[in-house]
């Protein structure tokens, strides 16, 4: 016996999402409830793998089970596929395991021809309803089958109706629909160089193959990547009996919610439409009515919708999106699933339907998408208004959140604008950020870069900021600061010009858009945190750099510092550290560090004063060097100006620092190895505020001291004994009891194998995941960005490695490195502080590696404790 | 009972080189074969570990035991230690695991003081010998101990004899010396603001420490990373009772090698001088006699010499470098070790002894430094030659050999000087080198960088040629292309003059030095490398690009080829090449990729044809594309017009070209995955010359089409379609039957850590340790050069992890890889093709990693088969 491909819905229920796509499942779920469905069946899941490996063709076994399936179906209906007297119509429409609303296509009526229009003409007496939808048929199948736009026939119909003096489609008659069909067929044929399929077998196949064709069209992959949804998936097809909508004034079809998908109020909220059919909801042609309006115009079908919905609710224990069709009167269920909602929406409805007792709260808890809560976080633009307006071009979401400004192309400008109107807003343009873009960058109300992903300097700043930023924007053409002009989509704007940057989608407006801001964490948001936080094993930190920024992070519930960049507060005082970097001796050297260390131990009190106790994670410094030096003539003769230093020679000091690759260069604790005395200032900061605040505040702060780009067990050693004779020395000198710390970041592909070497210096570990995704894939962060477009079109890649965490590989590293780490250390500290700390996929997968905390940027703190908890319901760690 | 440290000569036997160092275990030896030897004990290197562990401390119990080593002697020899009538004396040498000749720092006549000193004269009889030794004493000490330069003291008795009229030593009276050693402890006083010790037992004491912290002065340092001898072995101190060759007349002392350690010929080869102690000899105040003539003047302790010397041959199995020295008409053995030699001599003497049936063959294999051989396939400076002169410098080693000529500051002008004058002897004096710069490379003798690492592209390139290279040359501070200077240590050479460099050494002479062509492999380096095939497990192919790269390796033993860089050859034809990477089109790309077509079939049809049938494996296109646009707008503009493209337009393509980090950028498979026509080119051109050699010659070309910088499986597979739809549909046009494999390189991390998913599409794995080092450190290898000697300083770094495979990190990689690759493939074929396989540490790596072949640059080939039989040895292989 051959597989089984199809199933009737009746064979369906409890098989699964997996192998007969949501639509499927829930129909035949539905039919087992004893609702009123119209039978059909599902060519699994499997079978469009099959389809795929077997090079596109449908193969004989399947193509037998399908008209197995219409052959039942003429049984339960007593009609007869593309029979003249009574024909089977039927519907086809995709049905993916996770719902893609509208990302692939549907085709009804199907079975019609020249011969069963006209008997399901005599059949219903109704020769207007037959031809109508023999014209939708042909429309559809011409659209979906052989991709040829249904604009076309949108115009001819139009052409037809104005030439005829028609407003509306009920003008037509049956004879203009029966004419139109005729000019739908000629101009199929015009276009595809054959006749309009009569065989309804042949009609069947081909809209199959077009259902699993489109699972790879350039919709369905886009949002398959927006919401990580495999490709190996594949769709199901589901074909089911036609009920009517369009019959006549007793019937209609209609779509409704069981609560408001934008308010997630408890209320019945939808539209439908009398003698019509489902695209015409949709389509906007006619207005439909609301939902309401069926109470009074049909009370007994509202009903009965009204209690089956509710029964689907309580079934599916969530909000349902629906579908109906009413034919002659009598209601049919076409569809339910959960529904999409807002984040707003998706917190009130997980709180009502625990308080409601339909759920607990580990299922509420399960149901919110956590990157949903973005939104709640960050201004956003109006709903409504962003429908009313096309993007003029989109880029990466690299920071959520809606900004307007005008133009400004430096951050020099930005920063100096800001300076004379404090109220401006500015959208600063780069082909991409610097670190010495920082001021400009606060300055500014969102930020658009030409190249750079979704972890280039501009997207990490900016997210940590919480700035709104759309990077790597292919479709600027160019950007010439000095004309002060960018293209965008071959339209060039100046500087002055209004953008509004949706960060959140990443897409770009031209002009002002409004935005609205979210409050702070309250009410149903409120609860939804305080559940997670009871649920969750994993610690929330976050990566912080200023008390503003721990602060913020402290509101949204972070725990803790897990990463402190020392190398961003330089950036504010950046001659004593330009000072620092040209000195030619240790004693220059140590000069420009004394300058440096009062402000370092400002900086560390202020965050350690916010912390209130709470641990801090301080990285030494990190980037190369020369990120840090000027490099234009005019800002190396400021620098020589200060140093009193020859102009030439100083140049030709910050050239020598330029490096091939950076990323792999001189950097992390191989500065400390050159340096020692920069390791020794830091530390001496860091000690010396801990022991400032602690005796200020009387709240013990053991600051966690972290050596990056570790390889080898004797540079962590090196490094490590600078750290400890300077803080020993301090603490012993100042009387101080204060405890510290000595871990390393774990980012170095050998650190990871040679982790239980690695442990036996370090007392905590912090995997720093975007520089080991670096050199595990061998991707520069800063350049992958113009390969892994490529690599994304070309189903190489399903996700960017840098958004969500490789598990396979750069994941292998971390868990062989937890393991060789905590079997050299038993009460080794392990955390994560890279960006995916922040991402739901990854959080889920560091819970499970058995770490102890994840750091994220401040504005990623909610989400990151709502995916914790979601770790911990489906993988409970044993306490 | 406490840990012993001390071993007196008659305790050591057997104990080895480990605990007593070589001179230690050697000198217990011939104590237990009866040699004449005078007696002692050895301070072990278990007590050279205890000391630096201790914070360079002798502890209270290794002091002990060395004064009980002192009381042995004292009781044997029946004198005492700081004695007034007769005193015990003794030397104090170091002596290290591994032979490391003049490394380190020896300190004889230990034990004169004002009281042993007139002892010694009265019990000799003899107040010239006593105060002699005593000056020497004092001298020594002062340098080895107190670091006074011994140069202040030869001075001193330099002006002395001046005054007196003095020429040699041998003019002191008795008074003289007494005159001279008040005169020195004055000086010692003075510099050293205390007396010169008196009491003996803190002479010896500081004397064993001065011999410890010896082990790590700058010289052994150096020694050290060049012999890659770990800092962890320590040395041992060896305390000897003191003979005297200085006693008079019929006293004397000498050194003498069993063989000629130039030539390698079997005759007794060393110079001694009587009335002398051993530093006379190597001094050259007096010029020492050769050993022949000793027979003459002493013909019984001739032969006593003689026969000890070949009994110890004999013994050891290996040419003996021994010291001797009379006393009184009476022979002492000193010292015995294997003695240092050339590799001309080196591969001599191994293949004598076994033809006089001392040694086996496998021991004969495993005698020879592989390394060595280097010197028998470049030309070379003339040893003598070498010692007369100073270096003005020097850099990394880089490329071995010998190379003299003009200076030349760009790779233009010495393609043009070579071209004008064929016979022009240029070195190549840059920065750093470029893949554009290949012509002026091949141009030149020798190159001469500035920046740049072992692995640089100069380097790599350099020995690819066989071309000399010294890189890295931190000691250039200056190079003006323009003006035509470089300034090395602060002399400034201009265009024209003559440098001289040494690649073997990494030393650069001013002038020009006479060079000497060593033959190809013939005579004794045949037989070695014969028997070393016999032996070797793993199989030996080359990196080679062009034919007669090919047919060089062929000569030295290549069995294939294991990396044939395509782009090399691209840069030949370099205007075609920028025009296909410039084109914006498809179609533009193909026509640029058409005229390079034919060039790349011709460039394989050669290297198909010189190989006759053994395998080649051909990697695709590697480097970032923008490696090979031009940078100048010079060279910009010749592109233009031959392209007939807008300056600006085609500049501003040039610039999107450019990466921060191009080494982890757009490169490798990736350009595959972004422009499949370039591999779809490719693999046409591997395939079509395949198949016209295998037609043309019979002999069948199977070749291995290799994909680069692979990180994920269904990459592989991507560009393995394109290249086995190409390749499929050329055979089957063609009507060949020729076979060819696709493989991959293994040289990302992700690669290694999922070699089993590869391993399921490749169908070879080639390790490419240069990248797979690169990434699993995190180290640039054109950026490390500057942080690198830090690391090696501070010794954090043993090796350039370049030039030696790291076996802990990268090495557990490579061994997964193994594994995985092979649990999923079971006959999946594994080489290394990275720089690493050309180095014997590494090449044992690989013969136990269980690798079918090393591949390394043409000149390496004689030094992987030995090293590969030598792993063999070591480690059979089963078959």
């Amino acid at each position: 016996m051959s597989k089984k491909y199809v199933y009737l819905f009746t064979e369906g229920k409890g098989l699964g999402k997996e192998l007969l796509g949501g639509k499927g499942a829930n129909l035949a779920e539905m039919t087992s409830l004893g609702m009123p469905v119209p039978q059909g069946f599902v060519v699994s899941t499997e079978a469009c793998a099959k389809y795929t490996k077997d090079g596109k063709k449908i193969s004989s076994d399947v193509e037998k089970q399908i008209f197995e399936g219409i052959k039942d179906l003429e049984t339960q209906y007593g009609k007869k596929f593309g029979c003249a007297n009574d024909p089977l119509l039927v519907s086809v429409r995709s049905g993916s395991r996770a719902s893609m609303p509208g990302m692939m296509d549907t085709i009804l009526n199907l079975g019609l021809n020249e011969k069963s229009v006209e008997g399901l003409a005599k059949k219903t007496d109704n020769p207007r309803f037959a031809y109508d939808s023999y014209r939708r048929f042909i429309q559809m199948f011409s659209d979906v089958v052989m991709e040829q736009k249904k604009e076309v026939y949108d115009k001819i119909l139009k052409n037809y109706k104005d030439a005829q003096g028609y407003k509306l489609d009920t003008d037509m008659t049956a004879d203009d629909w029966k004419q139109i069909v005729k000019t739908f067929k000629e101009n199929y044929k015009q276009n595809q160089g054959s006749d309009f399929p009569e065989d309804p077998k042949i009609q069947l196949l081909e809209a199959t193959k077009a259902v699993f064709r489109s699972w790879d069209n350039e919709r369905a992959n886009i949002y398959r990547l927006d919401h990580g949804i495999p490709y190996e998936w594949g769709t199901a097809v589901n074909i089911q009996v036609m009920v009517f909508g369009n019959k006549g004034n007793t019937s209609g079809t209609g779509v409704a919610f069981t609560r408001d998908p934008s308010t997630g109020e408890r209320k019945l909220y939808g539209e439908y439409l009398m003698n019509a059919q489902g695209e015409d909801v949709v389509a906007g042609i006619r207005t439909p009515n609301k939902i309401e309006e069926l109470e009074k115009q049909n009370p007994a079908i509202y009903k009965q919708f009204c209690d089956t919905v509710y029964k689907l609710e309580k079934h599916y224990k969530d909000m349902q999106d629906t579908e109906f069709t009413i034919e002659d009167g009598k209601l049919y269920m076409l569809q339910t699933r959960s529904g999409k909602r807002t984040a707003k929406a998706a917190v009130k409805i997980a709180v009502d339907l625990v308080n409601e007792k339909m759920i607990d709260i580990k299922t509420a808890l399960c149901m919110i998408d956590p990157k949903q809560l973005d939104a709640l976080l960050h201004p956003t633009f109006i709903e409504k208004d962003l429908k009313a307006c096309k993007p003029c071009g989109y880029g990466l979401p690299a920071s959520p959140g809606a900004a307007c400004g005008t133009i400004v192309f430096s951050a020099k400008r930005a920063a100096k604008l800001k300076e004379a109107d404090p109220k401006a807003q500015l959208i600063l343009v780069r082909h991409e950020t610097s670190p010495e873009d920082i001021a400009g960058m606060k300055a500014s109300q969102g930020i658009l870069t030409a190249t750079g992903g979704m972890t280039s300097h501009a997207a990490v700043v900016a997210r940590g900021m919480g700035t709104c930023c759309v990077c790597g924007c292919t479709q600027i053409s160019e950007i010439d600061e000095e004309k002060g002009i960018v293209v965008i989509n071959g339209k060039s704007y100046k500087e002055g010009d209004w953008l509004s940057l949706d960060g959140t989608a990443g897409n770009i407006y031209e002009g002002k858009l409004p935005t609205e801001i979210p409050g702070e964490i309250t009410g149903d948001f409120a609860t939804i945190m305080e559940w997670a936080d009871k649920h969750r094993a994993l610690k929330i930190r976050t990566n912080a750099d200023t008390p503003n920024d721990t602060k913020q992070a402290i509101i949204f519930g972070a725990e803790g510092i897990g990463l402190c960049r020392t190398e961003h507060m330089f950036f504010d005082h950046i001659l004593a550290m330009r000072e620092m970097i040209v000195s030619k001796t240790l004693e220059q050297r140590q000069v420009a560090l004394a300058k440096l260390l009062p402000i370092q131990r400002d900086d560390f009190k202020g965050i350690f004063t916010s912390l209130k106790g709470m641990p801090a994670t301080v990285r030494l410094l990190d980037p190369p060097l020369h990120e840090f030096v000027p490099h234009t003539d005019e800002d190396i003769q400021i620098l020589a100006n200060e140093m009193g230093l020859d102009f030439a020679e100083l140049k030709k000091t910050i050239e020598s620092l330029h490096e091939f690759n950076p990323m792999m260069g001189h950097r992390g604790c191989r500065l400390s190895v050159t340096y020692p005395e920069i390791a020794a200032m830091q530390t001496r900061a860091i000690i010396e505020a801990a022991i400032e605040v602690s005796k200020e505040t009387g709240v013990n702060v053991t600051p966690e001291i972290m050596i990056p780009l570790i390889g080898e067990i004797k540079e962590l050693k090196f490094v490590k004994d600078i750290v400890v004779a300077t803080a020993d020395s301090i603490i012993k000198e100042s009387g101080s009891k204060i405890k510290y710390m000595v871990g390393t970041m774990i980012e170095i592909p050998r650190a990871a194998l040679l982790a239980d070497e690695i442990a036996s210096e370090a007392e905590f570990f912090s995997f720093g995941t975007n520089d080991l995704t670096q050199m595990t894939y061998g991707f520069s962060r800063d350049d992958a960005g113009k390969f892994l477009e490529d690599y994304i079109d070309k189903k190489i890649f399903e996700a960017d490695p840098f958004t969500t965490l490789d598990q396979k590989g750069v994941g292998q590293l971390i868990t062989m490195s937890v393991e060789k780490g905590r079997a050299a250390r038993k009460n080794l500290k392990i955390g994560v502080c890279g960006e995916h700390g922040g991402d739901p996929a990854s959080i889920m997968f560091f819970h499970k590696a058995g770490l102890e905390y994840v750091s994220c940027s401040p504005f990623r703190v909610p989400i990151a404790r709502l995916s914790a908890a979601q770790a911990n319901i489906k993988f409970p760690r044993k306490k």
